[in-house]
């Protein structure tokens, strides 16, 4: 879920960063009219994420290279897979490589991380979810990415729900103040999320009728008391400090949503080259 | 070394990405004229990098918010220092916070990468250098962050330096052919590198006169007859397949610069808050 | 509801679309150095929308002009009523009034508009709503405008909820399995809402869960059931060829919320001059 | 009289400004690979405007989608008539439909509008002009919209035309000595007009020079006196307060121009929608 | 006569195109807390343009650099004098002394090279001015610098005014009938001018009421009979190869304006240079 | 050496700068559908540079307009040769013409002035280059036309190469010191310049092992010393006021590079013009 056309314009700023003024290498090596063919391949497992944007940066700087995208978002490939073909200009090839692949390489990684966890709480009923701990200027692609790699999207940014943290329950003077004050203005379709820190903060959030509940760093055993406690009657979110190792407990508490900013904080990119084909 | 003109530019199109249409929450819960007094918080021990960049994050946003930088890029700090200081509308604060915080987790994760490298191969002539293989959109502040953390850096873009690899020198007919093509039309101040699969090739990359030469992908015994037969004429790069385990033997052959993508690509983000002052 | 910060690139965007190459009357006739005290008054009654808006066009084209805002938005006031005071460079006060002067009386003449909606529907449990039929360009502010004449906000766009209408029913062959669809992959805070054309179908949207139900240009009959059936498990709109003659009747159903495009689409200016204080 | 070229940077930031992150809907209901054939259709009578701009919108925004134009700006078409069709990927149809028809309904509306008064001043030697007081950003469509409903462009913008107003005859000691002034440094091809308050002014305007003399809110007995005295010698504007019943005496007297922002600033927007065809 | 506020922009587009992904001189060698003060010098006599331009260059790179300008737009200064002091941080003023340099040589080379002309026909009843051939991007700051050395602008750009050429006459069937034309749709405050090759063609746009009549490439003879047949009428200017040394006996044939390109197009930049104060 | 994607942006913002709010000829005088036949030309012999910009004009203009370059850039040709034809919807060729005659005027021009200098020192080893004195915002096509005339380009931009000057040398203390400082942060690639005003300071920069040694204002006598001195142990250019007249004589000092700024600020355009083909 990206939109390819404001994509678009990413793209084209992603481009005119690398070259700068020119690309010297290009321009005093390679003659105009020379053109090549080339495919970019996976130089280890990984799931895709992003072939599409590969894509079309070739396809902004140069609309006359023709392009064969090979594999979708999504699909878990081996080493080795051939992911797009590229040919035509030689020149224009060569100087949109880079940042097809640098940008494929980071959306791809992420996937993969994304699917790790999604593995490891796979057969519960919870779901792994992103946060706004994304790269600035990336953001749709790597929610993007993390929904290729299984994982569901929070908020999309500030404009995309409502998250009410303990500085504006203690400036309200309290949840229930909060989420009214909040529930004046707020637009009809957005959804509102209140974070507790303490287990007795649960009861107060529900009785307001908030639909999401956050439990911030809690302990699974208070986890498994809150979705007691709930009991259904709102969506449930467990968050702070989630690894690999520990979220499988956390998942089988019941809760709905498990969210994690390694996913995109963490993840390495992964290994993809441009190669003549 | 970066523009902090141009990063205005970057920072004002990350800011605008998180809020969309506004920032529901803050706007909802938080009166125009409340203020408040915040701090950025090292929550693990951490190598500054981009600490003016998230105080002009807030900056950008709201002019008229007081902000006191307490540490400088470069610097390591333990686990509770306090980054920055920032004190004004409270709505603006909360507003910037995430942007602010994203990018600096960034940039600091890239320093501390690259400073585990450079230890690995302290005391050696060798230098750990960067890639082209950044976030897009990140190029200059991600290079910053490597010289941050002790790294130098390669390329700024495909107009800084001319790189001649393998495909250039089959089209040429050799690589002095290839060299000699290049030096008809670059710039004065351009430098030419050129890549190196087999050590046969470092002979004629000398006599050509590069002013790099660039080991890619050879064993460690490889790299040190090539800088035996350079002999301090030119300067060496070694490249491809560099991993923190296998970094100072390469270092220990004499060569100049070591390349890795790692410390760019595969750098989690640290653990920076912002905390009620 | 709106940012301060993207509404300033669009501030800036308006004021080059007037000003072309230069002001050729200000630049003629009107010396560099001569100042001036200028005041926005209200030719006629209104609420106030855009107060701040108009006065940030002013301090974006010159930012040495003095400007005191002397209402707020939301405010309702009396013919004649001064707005604000802008005081310094009459060359920058001459070049940006019209821009000032546009934008506002455009915002005010929605909230009056909205204002008139709001009072026909007053002492309903019905909050009157606004729709994505904003002029381009304006979507934020022309929203905010609805606030500002008691108005609440629907979608701020396409990200900002999901709306199943019947050709999505069709295309998935039912309501029930559109929902399942959506919610596959819906961010977290992200509402849902189905347009229902006919009584029948109100029950399977209720059964599938959907957050609000529009009932779209049903008779007044037709929605009185349809409350009675929802019964406040869900919230209800009402939509379609809504007047300010028929809306009373539509209110006293119950629903919850009901959209009319006729507040931002068929709202005109009000009137409002620049005079020398 | 519109500018193809620069009016698509528009459209590409009406799409931006609505689609946000994506569209949720469309990317979660709709398969990437679905088509669809849709219609827009005129809901009303109506005076056509703005229907190259419609297509365009969904052009941009996918260049593959299959666009028939079947009516021309400035035709008077009757409820029920197709306005055009588009073909081609549901999501894009879809995605776009709302900006599309936006800008077109508000434009039809200000084309209606100017017609009204066009037709009420029909048969006299008046011409209908607009103002610059437009929806800002959309300076150039609104008034083609103008001139498709039948009326006449007064300024495009500040750089194109001087008018002298009574702050400046004041600054400058009398319209002779501003008319002068303006002249020493006015671009070759720019006319000059002079509001004239009171009827003895307008001899001195006259001998002055200037292109154009505006009567600004006279009585329709001081118009005439107005137009006797420059007994054709330079052109007439009216302006000031004029209302759809007033207007005909007032083109009665033998004025050239007759300005109202009631055209641009009163106009509701017309009812248009899509359909499936 | 320019925009200021436009004018930033350019200003930001250049120091950006200068400093692409940082300045490398400054950034290495000058710290960030050193200071200096710097004047720019006159190093030839020179008729000044863009003073505040060149001020302002610097004051966007650095809000918090001090600047003094010491002369104004349209002096005539003598080797050696100061333009402007400007004093602060030494990596800010470095960084953008280039491009400030760069623009006012530039458009003090164009207010000489038309002061000049301008000269040469100082005591006729002509006025010099120019035409649209300009620097892309600088239309408006040369067109200013043309009022800086006396000269007179013609059409500002393409929305300024009508230019009826031959194969417009030859599309239409006539000069009246191309007039009658343009008139139809022609905003209220446009000239129109005519270009006529032939002498014969004079009398018609005369008759057509045109608002200039532009003599192309006629001898001086030709546009000595030309002057007397419209004989004040209209307005007449002479265009086509002007020198500096024929262009005095066409100042003295009675045209209102003589038009070159040379003025714009080939005007040398004066030599101005940044010294230590 | 351009990029032609980035140039395209370039293009857009000249083509709007030219047209503003509309071409008011072309869309009063000249029908929709009407097509032509126009080719450019060379009014007077040139070296051709841009000629692919002229022809991207027209083509960003309008993608549906046919278009074919007669030459190509680097091309000596005579008075009357035609250098590109371009048919299809009139009133885009003539909107677009200005632009286009423009820019390509401009870089001819720079092409022959450089021409004339790489003329007067041919048969010496000496090599023509330029500086960064360029029209702002036209820098990478003013130095690709400076290619087209034979000359050689110095640094793109402040990021491209470092020159240390002698206030830099004098804050660190001395040559050998400023080189040191300089090393230890430049990126790989990038070379470092040196200026010498006084022969004793060439020693010192030999020593530090810069890569080019710029000779300031020196005579022709000590340029030879210098020459001498250094004797091929890196690069030299000489710079500051060289003229036509007085370049040969430096060129056979045997120096390596001649920098100019006349080529780039005192080339007239040249005179090219479209014609009905």
């Amino acid at each position: 879920m990206y939109d390819t056309f404001s994509t678009d314009r990413l793209i084209d700023q992603w481009l005119m960063e690398d070259i700068g003024g020119c690309d010297l290498t290009v321009q005093t090596m390679i003659g105009k009219h020379e053109t090549g063919a080339f495919q970019m391949n996976a130089r280890e497992p990984m799931i895709i994420a992003g072939v599409d944007v590969a894509a079309r940066v070739f396809q902004r700087y140069d609309p006359s290279l023709e392009i064969k995208v090979k594999v979708a978002d999504g699909d878990r490939v081996e080493k080795g897979a051939i992911l797009l073909e590229v040919r035509g200009a030689a020149r224009s090839i060569l100087t949109a490589e880079r940042t097809a692949l640098n940008i494929m390489q980071r959306l791809c990684g992420i996937a993969g991380e994304t699917a790790k966890y999604v593995n490891a709480i796979a057969g519960t009923s919870a779901r792994l979810i992103d946060s706004r701990k994304t790269t600035p200027g990336l953001r749709m692609l790597e929610k993007h990415a993390v929904s290729c790699g299984g994982g569901l999207n929070h908020r999309l940014g500030l404009d995309n729900g409502v998250m009410i943290k303990d500085n504006h329950i203690a400036v309200c003077g309290g949840i229930t103040a909060a989420v009214e004050r909040a529930r004046k203005t707020l637009p009809v379709l957005t959804k509102l999320e209140v974070e507790c820190d303490r287990l007795n903060q649960v009861g107060e959030a529900l009785k307001a009728g908030v639909d999401v509940i956050m439990l911030d760093n809690m302990s699974v055993a208070d986890m498994k008391k809150a979705v007691e406690l709930v009991n259904g009657r709102t969506r449930i979110e467990a968050s702070g400090g989630i690894r690999l190792e520990t979220i499988r407990p956390i998942a089988e508490t019941g809760v709905d949503y498990i969210s994690t900013s390694k996913i995109t904080q963490a993840a390495a990119a992964v290994d993809i080259g441009l190669d003549e084909a």
